[in-house]
């Protein structure tokens, strides 16, 4: 059906392939679905490319709700706008889009802010449907319902994504770089970017090297920070740190008997201005926060902890160093405003995202793309819906 | 020996009364001291009046170190230089100061930056000497030392206090406000304006009206805030408050099956732009967070809780509210240059101070003063050391 003029399939159903997990952390298997044409405020997106991310092996492996199956995940990806549902202005047939996880419904307190990239009119959940009428609009042959993931479902040729979710990007930039931009590159570069706002001169401590960490260094680098440190338990990382602007490395196994905020001290004498956590662990949250400088150092987490986890600070230590400790979803990057502006620093030659793609597979060998990445062998596998 | 010029007292010893607490709890004494001429770097200082606050209650109830005794509290205060140690250019005999806990050495990277108050030369702390030598300018009159208090020791006729303890101010500022701002109200005020900056037309919400929650609500009216809602046990904190711009009250006592927290959302919609903690309890700074706003809410530990305290917060929480945290140390004031400011802010009739003044006794009075603050019928209770 795909390839299709619009003129022939809007307000259609459309029949394509998917790649579907029907059961936790079995292969995802490629079948015909049927894709339901958007509803009001809604788009169906002929996805051009798709790249992976961490979160969907999440949603992979995990047993229990708010695991949810048979789903189609994926949630970083770059399209072509097929349809559009009533109510749609924003984009027509034809126009590049990237579908984003994070609404932006431009109406609430939070869109009209510059302070919060958190849509009050359409919360951020987990929820396995559309986000506004809360059913689906995939099946597969048979009839069942398929499930959505973070309101995108990149995992398709053609998926549907509510307005909300869409930015319209320059049809120009390469598809394998646009996705990138759709979850983890961009979450890193906006913690550095706009959730701490890294000043020019200042030391960065980044807890984690995987996509997002490296993606902090990047944002920080940009920003015109001097000294970028990183630190992952993986030796490998610096060099390829190097690459986005990680300027010394700590390999937090080979610390002996001090902790990585007793090296960082040391290193740096007074502490990281800004220290970023990025891998999901209470205890690294800890020892960035004393990582950090006193008077003014921020301590920023991004990294997605167990449900249920907590994290703990000495009241005294709070009240007298004059430390502060923010969370960052999606790097408080707000969707529709700012990506346009990374993808242009793109174009400029300025982000970099090329070093980002280790890996490239077709659609066909999707499940290449999580052996990759569960192997610790690639940053970000791009996965192409046609060769 | 006081009221004697500083050219026959300058270099000498000077004899003079102070309250001395011989044992933790007990009423104080007023006894005759000798107060060693400054050294290095340090003002004597003939003391006109000084108020009672809430740490000098706290140290001098406490049985275990850092308690130590015989001491001499105080540390609110205003009064004149009687005379300078060597090295010191900033005050001259005559000048009119209040000396400040925290130190602000003009040299160090903090002192020298706008972002922090946390000097590094001298780091905050409870030592019972001066800040610099480690030894102490009081013995009685028995030739036995007498511990300092928090680099002030106010409640002596006459103190020795390192310079970069020391703020010259305008000698017209009443001395019964002036020695307001050397610790309690400035650290709130200092929260709302500098620490949490808050933005005209926001909402705060503040947990504690002791005097330091309704400087923050004086603070916070100053900068324009919409709506103060005050948080206290006490009734009759709610018409204390309005003076200061209280506008909305939440008897904690009241709140039936519904949290703090949950009464300000409901209150508010959203929640609070800014949240302060001013009581020192783990569980009212967790209140405090859930009660902020979530993508930008603030939230500002005043309180200064139990040793080993600890604040625990859900890593999922911190991660998707995009709320932050941070602590406040003497409202991060700098001393030196915005004390000034606050001054002049309060002679052109725009800072409020006078309301905070409930009480006035004699020095010989002193002990009246720590049971009307006990008693919890004391907001500030000025003691002037002559009548």
């Amino acid at each position: 059906m795909d390839g299709k003029t619009s003129s022939k399939t809007a307000g259609k159903p459309i029949r394509c392939r998917a790649a579907i997990v029907r059961k936790a952390g079995e292969p995802l298997v490629i079948e015909e679905v049927i894709v339901a044409p958007p509803k009001s405020r809604e788009v169906r997106i002929k996805i051009i490319c798709t790249s992976l991310c961490h979160s969907d092996v999440t949603f992979w492996k995990l047993q229990h709700p708010p695991a949810i199956f048979p789903r189609i995940l994926g949630h970083e990806a770059m399209g072509v706008v097929e349809s559009v549902g009533e109510g749609v202005h924003e984009v027509v047939e034809g126009d590049t889009v990237i579908p984003i996880f994070l609404p932006d419904c431009g109406e609430c307190t939070d869109c009209l802010s510059a302070k919060s990239n958190l849509c009050s009119k359409l919360p951020f959940s987990v929820s396995p449907y559309m986000d506004r009428d809360k059913t689906s609009r995939f099946t597969d042959i048979n009839g069942e319902t398929l499930y959505h993931f973070l309101f995108v479902s990149s995992f398709s040729e053609y998926t549907v994504v509510d307005i909300a979710h869409v930015t319209k990007i320059d049809p120009q930039t390469p598809p394998n770089r646009a996705c990138l931009l759709s979850c983890g590159v961009t979450t890193g570069v906006g913690a550095a970017w706009k959730t701490a706002n890294v000043e020019v001169g200042t030391t960065v401590a980044i807890f984690g090297l995987g996509a997002i960490g490296l993606a902090v260094a990047e944002g920080a680098r940009l920003c015109g920070a001097k000294r970028i440190i990183g630190v992952d338990v993986n030796q490998d990382k610096f060099e390829i740190g190097k690459k986005f602007g990680v300027t010394d490395f700590i390999n937090s196994r080979d610390c002996g008997d001090k902790t990585v905020s007793e090296v960082i001290m040391e290193m740096t004498g007074e502490g990281a201005d800004y220290c970023f956590e990025c891998v999901g662990l209470s205890s690294l949250v800890h020892e960035a926060y004393a990582s950090c400088r006193k008077g003014w150092g921020k301590t920023v987490v991004l990294g997605v902890d167990q449900p249920g986890a907590k994290l703990t600070f000495s009241s005294f230590e709070v009240l007298h160093s004059g430390k502060s400790l923010v969370g960052s979803l999606f790097g408080g990057i707000k969707p529709k405003s700012d990506i346009p502006i990374l993808i242009k620093r793109y174009m400029d030659q300025e982000l970099q995202l090329d070093e980002f793609v280790t890996h490239e597979v077709d659609f066909e060998d999707i499940n290449k793309a999580f052996d990759l990445l569960l192997e610790g062998k690639s940053l970000r596998c791009v996965i192409w819906m046609k060769k």
